[in-house]
């Protein structure tokens, strides 16, 4: 099959009519389909029932140092949990903090400190006439919704398959001091599924920041949420990485285990030098008496350690693979003749991104929703909702079962190529 | 036995040698006691251990519409658990949002959003020259640092049997714009016990605030936390009252389950207006998917409603009661006729508050200390850390055992006794 953009006049508006008919069967049907958010399934939770029986009215329910995790206290967290989640993103014990449920809560936190207090010692931002933070794009929609909602100006930096294009990111940071911070999802990343080089991961730990007060923000969200057991992306670890290039304070990392054990009801964490969590428990030890220690307790009783973790999140990937492989072949066989859009081939993470023909985003989304299909809103992924080019579409496939992916992909590729049929036909 | 204050310095030097010779024998004996913290016993907490059963691998985690527990969403908590916690607090359903497990943690967010983005659309406090807070005094430590962490300035009001001083609260608040707020436990006050009058509470809901943007901060952390089944306190209901004299939105109401369930592993919970909570929705979207469901529903599987929670209450204060009365008979038996000290018989909450002479709390804690008692610090239940009159020492029992208890209260009034002779000794 050849391209569209070759096609005449007349076949476009033939190959349209075929489309529509098979767009309004479709349509016809009343579907109601959901590929918008980053929600694992039912089917990956139930793999982790058991979590809900490690915990019981006759358990020891104190932590390795004695602890009573019923009572106040213990604002770092459990050793244990804090073994568990260091191992979960490659970092000693005693660099990092463990949290409620919810790791975008302390991203959210993290900056809104920064507007108060300050980071280690500097200005308060709300004192500053002009913050920044650069947004590598396509980027995760709920981190450009912190740095808007606190009135902090965004960059957006492009990605390369390599991770943001470090050539800005170095113009920015080393020379802009009002730039205080960068969104990074370094590995399996939101929504392209990239994994940052080795290179880019050097580069970031090779900054010299105009600001004293610029980290970066890792949000290490899938460190562990590979798709495959033999095709594993790997990321340098950057805490250690920043360490060695004499920037040991650089870094904010952040994990969860929402997309391990439950979204409700994870444990997250931050990750960070000595000098960054001695200021972050100042903080801290005002806001709470602690997080909840025997959600952290349940963990470490269910997964007992990394291996287990790591053992359980094979389970998750052998639910997730199908359904992503399901939708990429779709992608494949309706759409790589007819260069209508490009997409990628994550090997782990929740996402698949989709760049369709310059100004044929929303449209595309709009017209799958006339067929029942919710997509993530054109825009989402770029700060303010605004992508310039009209063109990126976030594909969240975990959340259907199967079979309805199968429909959503083909309502999707109906959508992409009616869309783009109506742009050639525009232009022509 | 006449008072100290009467005694010949004769009498005084006798009494002391004995004191210190009992003091002496039992600081001999090593002991290691805590009466510093309101903490509940591992007895009270034994009795949810129940909770910890309700929710199993064969459980329905579903909520009564329906969501799954375990997944993300539901940012103002599961129904069940907001219709298990307004009954708690006495709001209507749809007045309540529930959080993680810390209330505190919701009062220090709710400080730090009005510093960034202020109240109801009010200029953010960070861009106000001044903001201040009224501390009705001897007040929570915990509260005061919070409004200290943020720079606000902190204006001692003294309670009173009925409340705090409603003539200098109405004096402030109706006058100076720059008061945003003041800190209330209106229900067996930490660290007095006391419970605001029907007539305090009417007259906190006819104020007519200077500022659009000040707020009661009604944290009813003790609302259920009775210590008699016959003898209890009752509170005006502070939203509908505020509602009645058309100041509907001035309230904003704090509570948990961290003394009623677990304290690490609670529910906590802010009541509001309607307007108020629309603003804080505004905020927590931005910073959170959602709290804990699964432990929503684990609580209110277990408490099944409100008659449930308060049948457990009773069981707590079956626990509590015999402390308090301990510690009470002590004081009443070694100190009532010495007119070296005053406090109050609390009907619940979890502290007593003691007032020394003038110039003796931090050497009374201090010799305690010496003993092997911890208190907590004397300063604490006022902001900054400072009681100028150097007087107010909490006492809190829920802790230790019974035994503990006992030899506490010993060392307590010795330490009183020995503290108030050399006042008296030094002023002869």
């Amino acid at each position: 099959m050849k391209a569209y953009r070759d096609f005449s006049r007349e076949e476009l508006q033939k190959e349209k009519a075929v489309l529509e008919k098979k767009f309004d069967e479709i349509k016809a049907q009343n579907l109601h389909l959901d590929m918008s958010r980053g929600k694992p399934s039912a089917v990956q939770l139930d793999l982790a029932m058991g979590m809900m029986d490690v915990l019981s009215s006759t358990s020891n329910l104190k932590c390795e140092t004695g602890v009573d995790c019923r009572n106040y206290g213990v604002l770092d967290g459990i050793p244990e949990a804090q073994q568990l989640l260091a191992d979960m993103t490659e970092v000693p014990a005693n660099q990092i903090i463990i949290y409620g449920n919810s790791s975008l809560n302390i991203m959210f936190d993290t900056v809104s400190r920064s507007m108060t207090h300050g980071v280690m010692g500097s200005t308060p931002w709300c004192k500053l006439d002009q913050v920044k933070f650069l947004c590598p794009v396509p980027g995760y929609d709920r981190h450009f919704a912190i740095t808007e909602y606190f009135g902090i100006d965004m960059v957006n930096i492009p990605m390369t398959p390599d991770g943001p294009d470090m050539d800005l990111v170095e113009e920015y940071v080393n020379n802009d001091p009002t730039v205080k911070g960068i969104w990074c999802v370094p590995k399996y990343s939101n929504p392209q599924g990239i994994t940052y080089s080795d290179e880019t991961v050097r580069r970031f730990a090779r900054l010299k920041p105009a600001a004293e007060d610029f980290r970066i923000y890792w949000d290490n969200a899938y460190g562990i949420h590979h798709l495959y057991d033999d095709k594993q992306d790997h990321l340098i670890e950057i805490l250690m990485e920043c360490k060695k290039e004499g920037n040991p304070d650089m870094v904010f990392k952040f994990c969860s285990t929402s997309k391990v054990s439950f979204p409700g009801s994870g444990v997250a964490a931050m990750a960070a030098s000595p000098a960054n969590l001695e200021f972050v428990r100042k903080h801290m030890k005002i806001q709470t008496i602690g997080h909840d220690k025997l959600n952290q307790l349940r963990h470490v009783r269910y997964f007992k350690d990394i291996h287990g973790m790591v053992a359980h999140m094979k389970k998750q990937a052998d639910v997730l693979r199908p359904k992503f492989e399901a939708v990429l072949n779709v992608l494949d066989k309706e759409l790589s003749d007819l260069q209508i859009g490009s997409w990628l081939r994550p090997r782990g993470g929740y996402f698949i991104s989709f760049d369709a023909l310059p100004g044929c985003a929303k449209a595309i989304v709009a017209k799958a929703k006339e067929a029942g299909l919710v997509m993530t809103e054109a825009g989402a992924t770029y700060p303010y909702g605004k992508d310039p080019n009209d063109s990126n579409i976030r594909i969240a496939p975990s959340y259907p079962t199967p079979e309805e992916l199968a429909i959503a992909a083909e309502i999707f590729v109906l959508s992409v190529k009616l869309v783009s049929i109506d742009k050639y036909l525009a232009e022509v």
